[in-house]
């Protein structure tokens, strides 16, 4: 194990793992296995999307993890980086909830290792959800009686369920949910020779006989199994110099060295999945390359020094888009109040300028 | 009519009135009639509800319908004021989306005669969802193939079927379908004795005996049922002087007189509807008061001259409680993408401060 971490950690994967990774193509899992310490259970996962779409979670009100990861569309916010609290902007592209569960490290830079470990980043950061503290967040769903009682029913043996640790487990379990089975693509691989377009066949082939598979492997195209906590990396630029780089403003963020403050690390990034890939827009981990076409143009030259034909772009693309999966309806969770009064501070009314436009 | 709409809107209403309202407590119907223009249909309904969570319809694509009328609570969004876009504040609270279509008139100053003049305000304005034209808008959903198609089928009679006002028809549609029928109190009124407490029951006579009627009248508690655009207003605070309206700031906004500069405009607002008054704290048109008894207190004082005690408050704050309705299960909308790329302006990504804290 500590070979292969090595050896995938300093880009040094070998060609020849994509030729064995190429004849492994695999079906979404339906489901996706819960660790042993958080158990999924319904009422936990009915709480946890409650939380998941509660903006009470973030300092004003206004942001709840759905507002940059929208279970309503492809799992992110179609926008280059995400606005957080008082219209700040971080650096990065929301990356999909859809299919997350699969993944073996959470971020871009994989600096959490699990769903549970991600989910309280963004209710604290103060670029993004902002909650002052942990105390806070515990303070205003204690003020919200049906979160007690739900978080008591979904962790029944514990002395104190109302957590920062159990908030984190339910929206894992939610998202654990978050699975988009039956694309055109795994229809096919499960036998269905008509899922897919000729094109999209010739796409499929490409993907494997370029090199795609070296890093897009496995059922989520994103590699390799590992288990939770180790992140399949990979450096981007591999092949650096390439017009795209500064065109797209590509090296600035250092990536997994932003965490790790190592330079071995510098421009790792996880490899992210390419699932719902044609609903993810625009790209990359700056979200700075619009369309999927040039997305496809810039991995074949970054990461595989190739250029490829309009042809090929355009094949890759069709492939790509048979990823598109099957969302499973949802209903809308209602939201617990606070009867006849509010737990958000109303010191937050002042006017930012100073508008004489009407709104409400 | 004019003679009734002069004595409402001089805020003279006969105290007599209350008497003959109290004795006529209505149920809230399950369905609200459609306008001639706009029928209901599944369709329309559906293509409503889209627009409605999607947040591409505001400048950043970060703020939908919802952001500021949340359907999964009481239909607001628990603030003071709402938060527009680049972290703008207008200066009035959100009305709920829930039972809106059982109003007269739209906005807290009835400057919108229906759901369907309202629905385009906030879209285009500047501090709210801040789109710069109605041709952005059309260009942006223009480049949905979905949206297109669907606007197709629920205006098929049409040349143009996607445009700004058939936008607002389906959005309006889309809200008539929000009605919260059979809470505590429809249930009492349509005979179940057993429905409401007799705390309840006391805070229902006291809210008659006291006047509040005068004005809280009819199914929604918003007036008598007036013909579309024709606002029921009233002067808030009828009696003015009191200590609340430097406490909470309540007559610097001139309310409808905002809209039609006339003096007797002044500080006349519509009569907001009772319904679910338990979920959408805090309080008035400015958002000022934070609990429901407290606005039970400013109630009498400002507008009847009465102050209650606070076995009064109680049984009052029992009975709005008893208006909380049942809210129909809804499903998420799957929104409409426009595969491998994003109406979203990619110019947009500036970093809002210099932060270096990681985000995604």
């Amino acid at each position: 194990m500590k070979f292969w971490h090595t050896m995938l950690a300093s880009g040094l994967i070998a060609l020849n793992t994509a030729a064995v990774q190429a004849s492994q193509w695999q079906a979404l899992p339906e489901q996706v296995p819960a660790p042993a310490d958080n158990p999924q259970t319904e009422v936990k996962v009915e709480l946890g999307k409650m939380l998941y779409f509660d903006p009470r979670l973030s300092k004003h009100g206004t942001l709840s993890c759905n507002s940059c990861h929208n279970v309503m569309e492809g799992g992110d916010d179609s926008r280059p980086n995400s606005v957080g609290i008082s219209d700040a902007r971080g650096g990065r592209s929301a990356p999909s909830v859809w299919n997350a569960a699969l993944l073996s490290v959470q971020f871009w830079d994989g600096r959490a290792a699990s769903l549970e470990d991600q989910a309280v980043g963004p209710v604290l950061n103060p670029i993004e959800m902002a909650m002052p503290s942990e105390a806070e967040v515990i303070k205003r769903l204690g003020e919200l009686p049906q979160y007690v009682e739900l978080f008591q029913k979904a962790f029944p043996e514990e002395e104190k369920p109302l957590s920062m640790s159990n908030l984190a487990k339910a929206i894992a379990a939610y998202e654990r949910t978050l699975i988009t089975p039956n694309s055109a693509y795994d229809q096919y691989v499960k036998g269905d020779e008509k899922a897919l377009t000729e094109q999209q066949v010739r796409g499929m082939e490409s993907f494997a006989n370029l090199g795609c598979t070296a890093c897009h492997s496995g059922a989520n195209f994103s590699g390799p199994q590992l288990p939770v906590g180790q992140g399949f990396f990979m450096k981007f630029p591999t092949f650096p110099g390439s017009e795209y780089e500064t065109k797209y403003d590509l090296i600035k963020d250092t990536g997994r060295a932003s965490v790790t403050g190592k330079d071995g690390d510098k421009n790792m990034w996880r490899v992210p999945t390419l699932r719902n890939v044609a609903l993810t827009a625009p790209y990359f981990h700056n979200g700075q390359v619009p369309s999927l076409d040039e997305a496809v143009r810039v991995m074949a030259k970054t990461q595989l020094n190739k250029e490829l034909s309009e042809e090929q772009v355009a094949d890759l693309v069709a492939f790509l888009n048979s990823l598109t999966g099957e969302f499973p309806e949802q209903t809308m969770p209602r939201l617990p109040s606070n009867p006849n009064t509010t737990v958000l501070p109303l010191s937050d009314a002042e006017l930012a300028g100073d508008s004489t436009l009407l709104t409400h």
